[in-house]
């Protein structure tokens, strides 16, 4: 598709069609990135409207037009899908940002796209309600995104991904058209799910714009215990005992030695004492008969050959030590490690992913460290190499990254299990799935999206 | 589109392709209807395939030849989605029922879309694993149906649909691509999601031959009680009340008084004691934190106007009780009610709708029986007139169903929570839908199914 380049007649509509004050041609550096290392596209104009109705608006004018849109939330995805690689109209949705109704009878939230997962947490708590979807970015992240990208985080193990929380979704469609995909209930057998469809499209299909999300009481305690193990295989078995024992935990994460040690270095002000022979530290939340499930853990735990575990009860206690674990990816990026990968398998095959991640570094010269959700099997693996520049588009990265993707592949995986595609992982997407399922996915964005608008570049166009 | 009429050659490449034993020309009454009330419709040929691949073989030819297929699970559907309404080729899963693997390591199962509910709760139950999507005619209906539709159940309410429950799936497309949809992972963010997209699809954008399912530890110990209410409306208030007291109730179902009196007079051998002046019974189950639950959910049933509580803990005392609910619908369809609908609102608008139902039957002639699942909002309302004929076709039936989801629809709620909408609720679509909504719908099945030759007369075509 030959996009058409913006005019001043362009300029012109949009500044017609919302206050000039939130049409943007100059300083939009902020816009040119996300949290994507080494990337930047800049946009040709950056629109800020302050309803659906403009944005629709704005949609319709730029298909017309054939105008390239990116839809923007908060810029802090992992995988390039908010970058204007095709340069055009950015359409950030940062000023939608009204909590519209806490509906306390039905454990019901409605909220514009651009309200910060903080945000909404922080209105929920006040009310002893609790949003769970907790991506590692929820200080700063949009709901919008969240569902654009099905969003999850390390209370996903308990409680599900961000999927598991949407009902219903206000969506501007790529010819402009303004739709609510469903309706605010729990179930819904009610025609072709296309409140389905959205979560996890990351803004190819269109640009959502208001979420009615489900609501769960708070939980009225919860604690967290790192325990260390000195063999890594071992850390990784422990995660499939705890779960064949019945225990739900809250949150179960996997942290590597080279993980841990990078961030304790990192943050200086945390102090937490390692062992030199721990290889691997599970970090175990419980909010639901602690002391029960507690016990039992440890004496899972203590089957293996671990040290000695911290408990937290307190909230700077919690916060020690998920700092730790919140803050890995910054200080694993500070070592070199600038490359991040969401690979995901089956909970039981972790162990093995873990393994041969680090045999495919060793044998290429590669560095990685390993870390993440290991309940739902969900691992992000770093990588770094002395001597290349550690971009996507270095061909021994993509090398790399094929051969790694191919492994996760033969463990029954797949490339992403929170971040989404976007635009650095769309390469890799043939290893996964075959061709007519890409095509399946193909002509759903060409139906929806015939001249190629809407986030154009990401995921499989 | 015009359709081909089946030929002598088309039965041949039928029976070239599968043994001819299972390509059925003659006895169809079987395959003629489902379990709608008043609804017959012959195919011209029932193929019995033995696998996906021979699926693929026969849809493929269909999409050349122009025949139209409805796919066919165990016939066990409320809305007309398995009826051949434009006759042709009936493909049926039925020979498709091997469970193909269970994976205790991975809570993980894959099964063939034949394979009927029980049969696969009895295969684990046996290692102690657990499916919970229950839905009414769990001992006979196929879970390549249970997909197809999005089945629910009285577990919903705690466990979730079966969406909740679909991990990856192996599907036949229009044009005869076989492809698995995902992967066999509880996270994943890769691509837009073709898994979430078939399920509910009702088999308009393909053929489910197989689904990998996610499965949970068995729970330990479940009861049951029953509490009677002698105000209808005070009983749908403490269901919001249960949810507000944080208990988590693996079922909770309201069963109005004329529902459960029909039952009751319907099986013989069930004797259960209702007091004169009881409206409505509320059926609570519990399957963890047993002792507290319990005692905190008798408490607040104390608050409102209620009869004796019947409690069960043996397997035959909850048969007893469960007995009377799973077969309402048979005992109610006896009593003329043979319309059913499977309305669905936010929780807390559950009085106002069964008042709603109530005054509306009463204004026009009509008598309603209201039961369902009460804790997800999901409420089955039966209705009967004296002087019409029960059908879906009967004008005055139609008029009384437009009002009765227009009222739904004002409650937040929609059309169908787990039956999904086949051929007999299509028209009530605009009801919840924008023209906007329906016509993305219909562009999707455009672009996969072109010609319409996947289950033609359904939902949207």
């Amino acid at each position: 598709m030959e996009y058409k380049v913006l005019t001043e007649d362009d300029i012109q509509f949009f500044q017609n069609t919302i206050n000039p004050e939130n049409v943007l041609i100059t300083n939009l550096e902020k816009y040119s990135r996300d949290t994507t290392e080494h990337l930047e596209f800049f946009p040709d104009i950056v629109l800020k409207p302050g309803s659906a109705g403009e944005i629709s608006k704005i949609v319709s004018y730029c298909n017309q037009k054939l105008l390239p849109i990116t839809p923007r939330g908060a810029g802090t995805g992992l995988a390039g899908g908010a970058l204007a690689v095709k340069g055009g109209v950015m359409i950030s949705v940062e000023r939608l940002n009204r909590i519209i109704e806490i509906d306390e009878k039905n454990f019901l939230v409605t909220v514009e796209a651009g309200v910060i997962n903080y945000e909404l947490q922080k209105a929920l708590a006040e009310k002893n309600l609790f949003y769970p979807p907790d991506p590692s970015s929820w200080q700063s992240s949009f709901i919008g995104g969240n569902v654009a990208t099905n969003a999850g985080g390390s209370r996903a193990v308990k409680y599900g991904v961000t999927r598991s929380y949407v009902l219903n979704l206000e969506v501007v469609l790529p010819n402009g058209d303004l739709i609510w995909t469903g309706a605010n209930t729990i179930k819904f057998s009610t025609g072709l799910d296309m409140t389905e469809l959205f979560v996890g499209s990351e803004g190819i299909l269109g640009i959502i714009t208001k979420a009615v999300l489900k609501v769960l009481t708070k939980p009225k305690k919860e604690i967290s215990l790192l325990i260390p193990f000195r063999n890594m295989f071992e850390a990784c078995d422990a995660v499939s005992a705890i779960f064949h024992s019945g225990i739900k935990p809250s949150a179960l994460e996997f942290i590597e030695k080279r993980a841990i040690n990078c961030t304790i270095d990192y943050l200086k002000e945390v102090s937490i004492p390692i062992e030199d022979e721990i290889e691997a530290h599970l970090l175990v939340s419980i909010d639901e008969n602690i002391e029960e499930q507690l016990s039992e853990c440890v004496e899972i735990a203590s089957k293996f050959d671990i040290g000695e575990i911290l408990f937290a009860e307190t909230e700077p206690e919690k916060n020690r030590l998920w700092q730790v674990r919140r803050r890995i990816a910054e200080a694993a990026r500070n070592c070199g490690y600038t490359i991040e990968e969401d690979t995901v398998v089956p909970r039981a095959n972790l162990a093995k992913l873990v393994e041969s991640a680090h045999k495919l570094a060793d044998s290429s010269g590669f560095k990685v460290v390993c870390y993440g959700h290991a309940g739902d099997g969900n691992l992000h693996i770093r990588i770094n190499h002395p001597k290349y520049k550690n971009s996507y588009n270095q061909p021994e990265i993509r090398e790399i990254l094929t051969q790694l993707f191919e492994i996760v592949k033969s463990l029954g995986g797949t490339v992403s299990g929170e971040h989404g595609i976007g635009l650095v992982q769309k390469d890799f997407l043939p290893i996964v799935f075959s061709e007519a399922n890409l095509n399946l996915q193909k002509t759903i964005k060409n139906a929806i999206d015939p001249k190629n608008i809407m986030n154009p570049g990401k995921i499989i166009v």
